[in-house]
Formats: structure tokens, C-alpha cells, sequence
């Protein structure tokens, strides 16, 4: 099999936001170009998603994405069709980055959850890999 | 008394997003050229605020900003030194543009809310006018 080594797990990683607890309440400040790995073009907010249920499964060719559990908890799963890894998400100061050509998941959601996805590019449904099978062929062309 | 007609409450608007109700879990899309009035370089998240807290009394010179209620309520006021007005945000599927020279505040934070802040610049503090006295005069001026 050949992998791209800049499409495994390990180029999957949480990125640690500047953090400021305050009593009047807490704030996570993002600067996109310091504290993004990319520059969003877009941005996702997921709620109200029973907890029995799995969402995102699927890999973008070229979109870059970072995934934030603004409220709530939310487990992610990145696989790169070699190894796979769970990720679970507690707190806004925290986000995962997920690169292209990285299958991934969320799932378990907590009531309150919101899960807050930056994304790198404008929708392409051509940038989707919707079926793990096509994946893996994709992964070991 | 001189106002900028660009910078009265008219100006502070609520914007609709794109929302897409599924049993799987209700998403929110926003692209950012197409649904803001401005490019975000800095996204903000707010919690944990005491209900008897009220946060952002400040305007700001230059940066524009739009507010999200990603989850729970928060009441946001908008002032332009002549009259003022109260928005309710209750949902992630819209958001209030605050523009440049608009005194802000918010407060009524329902104990689960998060307020998602896009801002149009990085952060500098001679952009900031804390003081209402000191906002009034730059509007007379």
C-alpha cells in the first residue's frame, strides 16, 4: 500500500486556542492566520443530533477542516484506512484539525452539543468521499 | 449633532443563514464571502457568563463584528448615541452585524449559551472605545 505520509493520523492533531477565564464568563479568542492551521472560507455549526447517531462520515480530497465542540461533547474519529484514532471533545479552548484525505466521523454527541467546522474551502460535492471503500481504492492509488 | 448615516442602529442588522434541518442533526453553513458583510480574521467564543453579567459595552472604530447565540439566548443591545435597540438571538441560523462606531452590549445569558463573535480585524486596543462619554464625543465630532 502507499500512503501519503502527510495524509495519516498523525498529521490529524488538537490545536490549543488562547484561553481567557474571566467571572464575567470565559472567552476563546481564534486569530484565524496565528491560530488556524488554514484560513476558513466557511463555517458549520451542527446541533440538535441524537446521540445514537454518527455524523460527517466521509474524507475531502482538498478541504482542510477544524472541528470545535463549542457547547457539549462530541467524540471524532479520524482514519487514515491504516489506523484510526478517537478524539473526544470537552471544551471551546479546543479544536481538531482533520487534513484532506482523512476519513473522519463524530459521533456521541452530548444533548447540548454544538459542533462549530471550519472549513478551508467553498462546498465542491466533488471534494466528498462519501463511501470507505472508495477511500481506501483512493488512498492506495 | 452629527451623525454618519452609516453608522446608526438601521445599520445593525440581523442576518439569516443557511439552515438545513435534518433528524440526523440541524446544520448552519456559512460562507463567509457570500453570508457576512465582511471577511472574519478573528472568531470569538463566550460562556460561562453569569445571567447577571453584561459583556462588550464597547464600540469599535473600525472592526465590524456579527454576533451567533451557537447556543442558549443572549440579548444584545445596539446604540448609536441617539437611540438604541435590543435584539433576542435564540438561534445558530442567525446573527447580528454590528458595524463600526455602534455601541454594543450584551447581557441575559441564559445559563447554556454560547456567543460566537466573527470579527473583521485583529485585535487592537486603540480600536476600542470603552467609555460611553468618550463614544458620544467621537460621534459629535
Amino acid at each position: 500500500m502507499k500512503f501519503n505520509p502527510e495524509n495519516t493520523i498523525d498529521n490529524a492533531y488538537l490545536v490549543d486556542f488562547k484561553f481567557i477565564i474571566d467571572p464575567r464568563g470565559d472567552l476563546v479568542e481564534i486569530q484565524h492566520t496565528r491560530d488556524l492551521p488554514f484560513i476558513p472560507k466557511r463555517t458549520f455549526l451542527i446541533s440538535q443530533v441524537p446521540n445514537k447517531n454518527t455524523r460527517g462520515e466521509h474524507a475531502h480530497k482538498e478541504c482542510h477542516q477544524l472541528l470545535i465542540a463549542v457547547s457539549g461533547i462530541v467524540h471524532v474519529k479520524v482514519d487514515d484506512g491504516f489506523s484510526s484514532k478517537e478524539y473526544i471533545l470537552t471544551s471551546p479552548k479546543q479544536g481538531i484539525y482533520i487534513p484532506p484525505m482523512i476519513w473522519g466521523a463524530q459521533y456521541n454527541y452530548s444533548k447540548e452539543a454544538v459542533l462549530l467546522v471550519f472549513a478551508s474551502e467553498n462546498y465542491d460535492p466533488d471534494d466528498y468521499i462519501r463511501k470507505y471503500e472508495d477511500y481506501l481504492k483512493l488512498r492506495n492509488e
